[in-house]
């Protein structure tokens, strides 16, 4: 298999705009890895005849390349085919509200370079993805070749975005993004590139599906909990944007109508009551009551508690940690009991800083989720960590990138 | 355009198998009426050389037909292409808990003949369906055609269903139907039909999508307000059927954990809080109360009362039965401001039996709705009541079966 370092001569770029058949041969081989001309027939329901000639341009172009033989079926052994790695690069971008995640990856998704920075995203846009774009520069000179080497980027970012032209809209987190021409900056820096734009939960739940717990399934959601709580969904193994890409904006689903005002304005949101923020002022206020030793030494030694502190305190066996946390859990757990039913998932990945606190949190949600939702909605049901973790975020911008490579300008 | 009452000699059926691009075509014709060869290469992202190549294949099986000039760019007027209505019949059958609707359909989904009748589905359903076979045979008889010329026939069911197999799951209503093989049984009787099988809500949502206020929407759902309470998903224009056919099902959702319990175990949810039995109950309270004239002459003269009479009493000005009625708008609309967050449709549409009861009903469901939904998710979202009311089921038993009639065997 071919393991050479990426192509430093451009591409031609109008090489990868594909038809709707090949795109669903770049999909099925990315689906399933390396395929012969007659997998090929059978995955797309089409002759052996019209494959062999689409795939016949395809190499011609060098998207395909075969990588050796497969399996005899009685007669010569097949050639396989898979993406040609040294179409050049793609790069993956997770921003992050306090950090910033750069990956370089072949035409397969693998990961070549990477770094990870520390970064305000509350600056002006331009700044910070300067800064982006001489990251990726930096990646690319570790690899000894030049910006028009790369053909895709992909970027997520924490707030809502507008898919197609990929701008924040209201972005609370970072209000001087409003509005600006993240894919119009990247192509001033890469004129090769794609440029692709995302929430950050949605690019999560792209990385699970291409490349974690979640290969192979069609339907299923991504939870991030953090100081917020989002959702990414997967409909038929792709993103589901909704009407104005705000779908999975579960953090502001109502729990509790007399609940605390959250700051979108609204009584008992989700996120208001179960997130990161709300963890640790429920363990400030058990501490502070006297109701847990370890969460008070804690807070006397840093001056402050984090989610993280209690999930220490509840591994460590504090009774008031354990409380606290399937309280978010029940919360989270009945919000998803309501999702269950309507969506009907295969699985549930539950994924962000908040998931890192240990497993009492994972069983809450889970019991309280089987509690409410149908057994017929449930029967199969997985409700699972996400197997990528922290890495979730950099791997789907990479995998935004790769969808996008062959089919948007 | 071509009127002629279908062919009374069989079609091959093999002919009605399509390619992927060819069932794309068919789509696009069905979505957007007759269009050019030129039109459907723009559609497609094909060349126009490969779609007239595709084209001639399908007129010459005589799925597609020459059905007059469009507008000309210039040169020669193109011809306009549009599926042949005379490939043979298809049926759409509505199974309601009392009553079978069934009509008789061309292959463009124009309703030919038509027949409603009471009907009792707690019974065995091989003898219901053995009477829906007889009211196809009237209808095939009032044509002067023969069984073998129907070619799909699409069913709806009050009941979950597995959609590949086409068999009901644990139906509350109709216990003897679970497992029985619908598809086969209907195939004796219309050897040359393919045959498919959707719970009514879905079959609701799929005609509003494709012959109602959906036409031409992606992403929208469809509430069923009646003895329960459904939910139809439509993704990308096609229904979303879930990891286990079970999506939708939001008349379980928990509106109040400590309600009353529903006949599925739980308590408080949707269904026994705010659906038909629910305004008929409280409006019988209300009654025996003396709080309502209106609803106490209205029981003393038939001895109970339903949702219609408390519409009735409600666009008479009384008081109590708009209290009634606001009250079960609220919990519905409170449940869609979560589904609307998630989900980010388009549109919502309002059908069933208990939507006939007036606007009050959904002027209470839009102001809950927007109430707790997000700023972003509800800037363009309509809801509004089903544009084909109680034809909705019927004629989406139609496009299950023409959406089938290429596919699947």
């Amino acid at each position: 298999m071919a393991n050479s370092p990426a192509a430093s001569t451009p591409v031609d770029a109008s090489t990868l705009l594909l038809e709707p058949l090949e795109a669903a041969i770049v999909a099925a081989i990315r689906g399933n890895g390396p395929l012969s001309r007659t997998d090929l027939s059978a995955h797309l329901d089409y002759s052996r005849a019209s494959v062999t000639g689409i795939v016949g341009r395809m190499v011609g172009a060098g998207i395909l390349a075969e990588v050796g033989e497969g399996k005899s079926a009685g007669g010569r052994r097949p050639f396989l085919l898979d993406i040609n790695p040294d179409l050049g690069y793609v790069v993956g971008v997770d921003i992050g509200a306090t950090s910033v995640d750069v990956a370089l990856a072949d035409f397969r998704g693998r990961i070549l370079e990477r770094i990870a920075q520390p970064a305000d995203v509350r600056g002006r846009p331009d700044e910070f993805l300067g800064c982006v774009a001489d990251l990726i520069g930096d990646l690319l000179a570790r690899r000894g070749t030049a910006s028009t080497a790369v053909m895709a980027v992909g970027v997520g970012v924490p707030g809502p975005v507008e898919f197609a032209p990929g701008v924040l809209i209201a972005p609370p987190l970072m209000p001087l993004w409003e509005g600006f021409p993240i894919k119009d900056f990247l192509r001033a820096r890469f004129p090769m590139a794609r440029v692709a734009v995302d929430n950050d939960v949605n690019i999560m739940a792209r990385g699970e599906c291409q490349a974690g717990a979640g290969k192979g399934l069609e339907n299923f959601l991504f939870i991030k909990i953090g100081t917020g709580i989002g959702c990414g969904i997967i409909t038929n193994g792709q993103v589901y944007h909704g009407a104005d890409g705000a779908a999975g904006d579960v953090g502001h689903i109502c729990v509790d109508y007399n609940g605390p005002v959250c700051h979108c304005g609204n009584q008992g949101c989700l996120e208001i009551m179960a997130a990161g923020p709300a963890i640790a002022a429920r363990a400030r206020a058990r501490a502070e009551a006297g109701e847990s030793d370890f969460l008070a030494a804690r807070l006397a030694e840093r001056g402050m508690l984090s989610a993280v502190d209690v999930g220490d305190a509840a591994a460590a066996g504090d009774r008031a940690a354990n409380e606290i946390i399937r309280q978010s859990g029940r919360m989270i757990g009945g919000v998803l009991a309501t999702l269950v039913n309507f969506y009907n998932p295969e699985a549930v990945f539950i994924g962000g800083g908040v998931s890192q606190i240990g497993h009492v949190l994972l069983s809450s949600i889970r019991q309280a989720t089987l509690r409410r939702a149908t057994a017929l909605s449930t029967r199969r049901l997985r409700i699972e960590y996400s197997r990528l973790g922290e890495d979730a975020g950099v791997i789907g911008g990479i995998w935004l990138a790769l969808e996008n490579a062959f089919t948007i300008k």
